[in-house]
């Protein structure tokens, strides 16, 4: 571990941030419910961001992108329940117009302001209701936690962590939330993440950590191959902490590279671990592989592939699936080298089926983390995927969405 | 269309092929079970093959190549309810045992007999038993619906067609046998089809033929994402029609390619229409599209879409969806000058929301068979994939398979 886990850590316990949500209306199942938020810090920052590759981009994705060419973005407001996709014009004008009350509100330039949605695609905003309610937000030290709830919408749980570490002798602290549980698949594979820290990080090096933590863990995780109109993940660095600004290939950089990937992974297999109707948490690593991204495609389709998914929700050591979905995954491999493994027991080695005991790995695929493993035998790479199981209840739960 | 459907056409349609059948004990559920059986034909002819891209490919797919580049191959023996992959050098001698073993009864060489299994991946065949009944199989000109019986696993009705036209005055007559129901994806989308003409065909353009039609069917269905290690898609020509033989780029071609394909799609649709726990026949057009690939690419990742199949599934027009998926399949749009439709009702033109009426969408969605239309306006090509809707029974169904 790079970081100390910090006790009820979020995206607020970096110094300098502060955060708050209220209640737009957007969002209509359970209690206490907020759809509206707001994560600011309060000095001038850094900022990075990753954001869908589907070409079909939601409004917010597109304004946030303009804004991180164009300016100094130190805030961002999200509204879950409504994605603002496909949506036009109007849609375009709206999110713009979301940039322009916080600005208003925070007393900055609207171009400093990132925009983020999630929900239902091809609905337009309440203007009225977000004109209304966003001049109320609450920001406060806090607010993460609050944050935290109004991004989510159909995740079972809110998905928050922050970790401290050690830079130049000052203490330097990374903190996230993300959301996810729908139409989550590389690349990217989270809905929603946001991430503060107070460490002084040369902007450039930004960008590349950020890319750096996101292709070992949001983009290792997948629930239904679907990739989302809205993905987006930001990364803001304020300085608060004093250290010198992080270079690249320093040994600063490589602790700061080391713990914001911890954040990520962490937020990452809650997201994967949270699909909808998932009672599992599936982690597949791959070992020994020619390339690091043949370890990656390989545990990737692994732990995307319906029929293993289906397999480990109703605890089947059926094996063979596991070996076809590596077959198809473009990643070289050769069957007669090929050793495959739930937890620690072998079901084949060297491409020829053992003799396992099926009582035990039914008891394996029966945990709440089931581990898969494979190894090559072709290289000195390897990479670890996250997925979950595929269960009745994600179709039922995805049949009637918008009915 | 091209060619004349025959009632109760089958495999054996065309004139010198002859097929049989008979009970091993592999498969287990159901009565009057078949599950090995073989399609000959009584004059030498050609053949062409595509197998499985998977590079986990099970032992008959590797003998069969083998046959296909050093034999003349006239004859295919086949099995259900095990599959022969993943089984090391004893699968191999095994499948290589079933050839010598049809060779023997034939009366040809073994390099001249195709071998094909589907079932379950990491189990050895049952070769004594094996060695018992294959030679008590009794092949007759009707024996087309006995193979079409053996080859099922968990599909839930056989797939057969024959159709006939006329060539250079002669009629010429092709049918063809498939078997789905899981692991189907492009490419190939379709676990076993066998398909049988009695047209004289340059050895050449044979194999052409076999990919355009299997490019524009088998290769547009889909139904989990899963590609197996036995996909094996075979075609005999034995020339008894009395034909000059067709070559290239003749109107004869265009004849034989246009009949071939409208076989090859009606059993692509019967494969996707029987996808485990499939209640309807989803079938998607692209047109507007720049290229060809792009308008294939876009059709299959819409039919492809976990969520787009939840949808269908629930009779819930989540038009977003269709477009989310469009969004990451790689072929070029702009979400400005998109249409997209449920039936004839357009949910969204030029990239904005229609106003329509939800109740006839829904209606549209609880017919058996889904269309779903995008128009890409961008250019001259479209394209046609066929997929199923994603049920809880798909769940069930892959939850226990194996235990």
């Amino acid at each position: 571990m790079y970081g100390e886990v910090i006790s009820q850590g979020t995206v607020t316990s970096p110094r300098g941030f502060v955060a708050g949500a209220t209640y737009v209306g957007l969002k209509t199942r359970g209690e206490n419910l907020l759809d509206l938020g707001i994560l600011y810090s309060q000095v001038p920052c850094g900022a990075a961001g990753i954001f869908t590759t589907n070409r079909v981009k939601a409004a917010p994705v597109t304004v946030s992108q303009l804004h991180l060419a164009n300016g100094q973005p130190r805030a961002i407001v999200v509204n879950s329940g409504c994605a603002n996709a496909c949506t036009g014009q109007e849609g375009y004008d709206n999110a713009m117009e979301m940039a322009h009350l916080t600005a208003h509100k925070l007393g900055l330039r609207p171009v400093d302001v990132l925009v983020a949605s999630t929900g239902v695609i091809g609905v337009q905003l309440p203007m009225d209701k977000i004109r209304q309610r966003l001049p109320l937000i609450a920001e406060s030290t806090n607010g993460g936690h609050e944050l935290a709830r109004a991004i989510v919408t159909t995740d079972t749980y809110i998905k928050e962590i922050a970790v401290s570490f050690q830079v130049d002798g000052c203490t330097v602290t990374i903190g996230g939330i993300a959301k996810g549980a729908r139409m989550i698949h590389p690349d990217l594979a989270t809905l929603l993440s946001f991430l503060t820290t107070d460490a002084a990080v040369e902007p450039q090096f930004l960008m590349t950590a950020l890319r750096e933590a996101a292709d070992a863990s949001f983009n290792m995780a997948t629930i239904d191959g679907d990739t989302s109109t809205n993905d987006s993940l930001i990364l803001f660095a304020n300085g608060l902490a004093g250290n010198n600004p992080i270079q690249a290939a320093t040994p600063a950089a490589a602790v700061f590279v080391g713990a914001l990937t911890e954040v990520c992974v962490h937020l990452a297999k809650l997201v994967a671990r949270d699909g909808e109707g998932a009672t599992k948490l599936i982690e597949v690593l791959v070992t020994g592989a020619e390339s690091l991204q043949d370890a990656r495609i390989g545990a990737r389709t692994i732990a995307s592939s319906m029929l293993v998914k289906s397999a480990v929700h109703g605890n089947d050591p059926n094996w063979g699936r596991i070996l076809a979905a590596l077959g198809r995954s473009g990643a070289a491999m050769r069957e007669g080298l090929t050793d495959v493994f739930i937890g620690e027991t072998a079901l084949m080695r060297g491409g020829t089926p053992q003799v396992f005991d099926h009582q035990a790995a039914v008891a394996l695929l029966s945990r709440e983390t089931v581990q898969l493993k494979v190894d090559l035998h072709l290289g000195p790479y390897q990479a670890t995927a996250w997925g979950c199981d595929l269960s009745e209840e994600y179709v039922t739960f995805n049949s009637d969405y918008t009915t």
